[in-house]
């Protein structure tokens, strides 16, 4: 049985896309619908316990725009489904995408009302590319956000991805990675992020190692003989006795041990963290580091901290790679304007602020203290905050931004947040994100012209 | 900027894998570990409010295992790391998998410490698939087992998936549509999930379609135009006014009107949809049917379909594609047997039931009743559920079952668990799952050779 790939590429992925968007384009496109349109991407509100979210995800945006085609396979199967005429589908074999892109760069806090993107293009252009801009940046997003806050629960100690068998799919595996990367996690153990992203990749042992083994021991001298400088896991069995036998293989070796650590994978990890330094400590392993996993999350890390348990790195994995507390964001993608008109919907609870936007951040000797979201062009203190990153479908200077500046740039953004915001505790009052005056006013102007709808 | 392709595929997904699976795979080689060894995939526990899980995923895993290598440019890649030695490398460039595996079929329901796969081949081989393997079995079974809850609340209604947007990734929104396609949703909006697995596909049109247009009026008469027997989105600006204009519209249209039904995507759906029904049947549009969606779950729709809202179809979108309130589960692909011996592992709360086994699932008039796990080769009463899929690295024909043939089989499997079980109600006791005595007393023996650690 021969299968079709199931894997998507730069040559399939404009079919990566809601249907409705091509029936729609179809119709934008027989109507002679082609004048300028914006569609803004923001968040409606913040997950309950959330103070703020980590922007991510704009360079496979901006990949995306510049690449996007269909190809004729693609085409082909669009015949198939008897929606599409020829004429059309012709069009959408030479369909390239031709507008501006202004983005917050990644890295940047966000909250709600602020846009994270927004689209200038035809309005087709600007439609189509929707899904895929939402899939990406929402994921990217959703992933930054959640690594940012066990990162500060660590409150400086190392913090190492360990979620790539459990995080929804190889994509967001790979893109996963790059987002806990840029939240300010240490490195990963997903090989492919290593080799596409340069993120350090690191990685202990499995418990079957150990079990494959006959005893213990044995399987703990022949990692070290091969891998001297290797962190050990010692809980297979029973972890103090794991423990213990780390100091024998120290009395084995003795100037040729380079054990770096030892990693507790089960149990009360505080507790046994606690009895754990006291041993090897005894032992005359102070330099021995003890590296804790499973089942750990921003919560738990900062209990341990808080407790002052011994414990120098952390291994995250399932509930940071799923975003446990919020594994999905109230994030989307409107049209705000078209053709110069701004535009807005009514639909209950899900109103929206027409026109290009600029947001600025008011800083003090605090730090930040206060967005405002404005009309774009308006005249408001405070560093805005979003940039032309695409224009005419080429990715501009500014959109192309090392991973390791991405990086920085989210450490230092974050570390201006007031305390309260960057605390893993609600805050209340959340930020303060006000809209001006003139947007309000602009919001209104609109409302009016449209309501008899 | 040159950038690495950030896409997997059958030449770089060998590295989607943790680092540790690699240094582990060096060492086994080095030390000339190369019996055989068996692992199993399943699940320790059930997420709080499941009582069942719906296996799914079989299918990429053994294509990963059937087209298996390393690139040359991922060895260059590792090379570069300084762990791996030069011929270790050179020998992992003619890698392949050539062992065995045995399976329940995809779709069907599984519960606690029932395998979902076991793989036997040569130490090596068996361990450095783990990542992957789990990575896509994980997220489809998470996928399905939402699913299956969504299609059951709708109670024969249309389920359709609207998730691509919010689900993580490009990757896991292609298997998730096919994963929920298991499940019984009978549609996706995501057009590559219908060209690459034959499901159908379906949308209807968005807020911006109609923001686009000068009115609500015009935006329905020109899709309709050209979409006759579509579906009408009708809450953009104010919902009983929408649907009053699907009736006005009739009446402009007289006999060409073939519009197939509304959508209703904010607000109370359960008292817009009466209302609008009313609406419509008051107009002549009896046939007209009611399409809701936004923020919908298993809950929601069980709660509409409970209080009798006239609605015809849901679609499904986010809650659905994160699997909001299980987006993991506690699935772990644990080594069971090395060179002829049963392993397990003694860590709090992960103990392991060593040795190949089977599922036997017991059925009487009322339907499924019990399953118990056995080792395999024990003569026990009910229907085994695992079979041998691929053997030396082929599959089987038991391994190449067509879409069509596991969402039916799903459907069966699932239709004959008990009402309790099928229920979105915690089912307590749950479904109760034996360990065979031989297995247990297996369990004992081994847990006593290994003790002593």
């Amino acid at each position: 049985m021969e299968r079709e790939s199931t894997w998507v590429s730069d040559q399939n992925v404009s079919l990566v896309t809601d249907l409705y968007q091509l029936t729609m384009l179809q119709a934008y496109w027989r109507e002679g619908m082609d004048g300028e349109a914006t569609f803004s991407l923001y968040s409606r509100r913040l997950p309950e316990h959330r103070n703020f979210m980590l922007a991510c995800g704009l360079d496979d945006v901006l990949h995306y725009l510049e690449t996007l085609h269909f190809s004729p396979d693609g085409l082909e199967y669009l015949a198939g489904l008897g929606s599409f005429s020829s004429d059309f589908l012709s069009w959408l074999g030479g369909f390239r995408f031709r507008g501006e892109v202004r983005a917050v760069p990644e890295g940047t806090p966000v909250f709600p009302q602020e846009p994270l993107l927004e689209v200038t293009a035809s309005l087709p252009e600007a439609q189509v590319v929707e899904t895929f801009i939402m899939n990406q940046v929402h994921f990217q997003t959703v992933a930054a956000s959640k690594a940012v806050r066990v990162v500060e629960a660590a409150g400086g100690r190392t913090v190492v991805d360990f979620g790539l068998r459990r995080i929804h799919g190889v994509d967001a595996g790979l893109k996963g990675a790059r987002a806990f990367y840029v939240g300010g996690v240490a490195a990963t153990s997903n090989v492919l992020a290593g080799q596409v992203y340069g993120i350090p990749v690191s990685g202990t042992m499995a418990h079957s190692y150990i079990q494959a083994h006959p005893h213990e021991e044995s399987a703990f001298r022949a990692f070290t003989a091969l891998y001297p400088d290797s962190t050990l896991l010692v809980d297979t069995y029973d972890t103090l006795e794991g423990v213990r036998k780390v100091v024998r293989l120290h009395q084995e070796l003795g100037d040729e041990f380079r054990v770096r650590g030892i990693r507790l994978d089960s149990g009360d990890l505080a507790t046994l963290a606690r009895e754990a330094r006291a041993i090897l400590d005894e032992g005359g392993l102070e330099k021995v580091k003890i590296f804790a996993s499973g089942g750990l999350d921003e919560l738990s890390v900062e209990q341990m901290v808080e407790a002052g348990a011994p414990v120098d790195g952390f291994g995250v994995g399932t509930r940071m790679s799923v975003s446990a507390d919020a594994p999905s964001l109230d994030m989307a993608y409107k049209l705000i304007s078209y053709d110069g008109e701004g535009r807005l919907k009514l639909s209950r609870g899900k109103g929206i602020l027409p026109g290009r936007k600029q947001v600025f951040r008011q800083e003090g000797e605090g730090g930040v203290f206060r967005d405002v979201v404005a009309r774009n062009g308006e005249e408001v203190p405070g560093r805005p905050l979003l940039r032309t990153v695409m224009r005419e479908g080429r990715r501009l200077p500014e959109g192309q931004v090392p991973l390791e500046a991405i990086r920085e740039y989210a450490t230092r953004e974050v570390a201006a947040l007031p305390p309260r915001i960057r605390s893993l505790v609600p805050a209340d009052p959340p930020f303060p994100v006000e809209i001006s005056r003139e947007l309000l006013a602009y919001q209104n102007a609109v409302a009016e012209r449209f309501s008899s709808g």
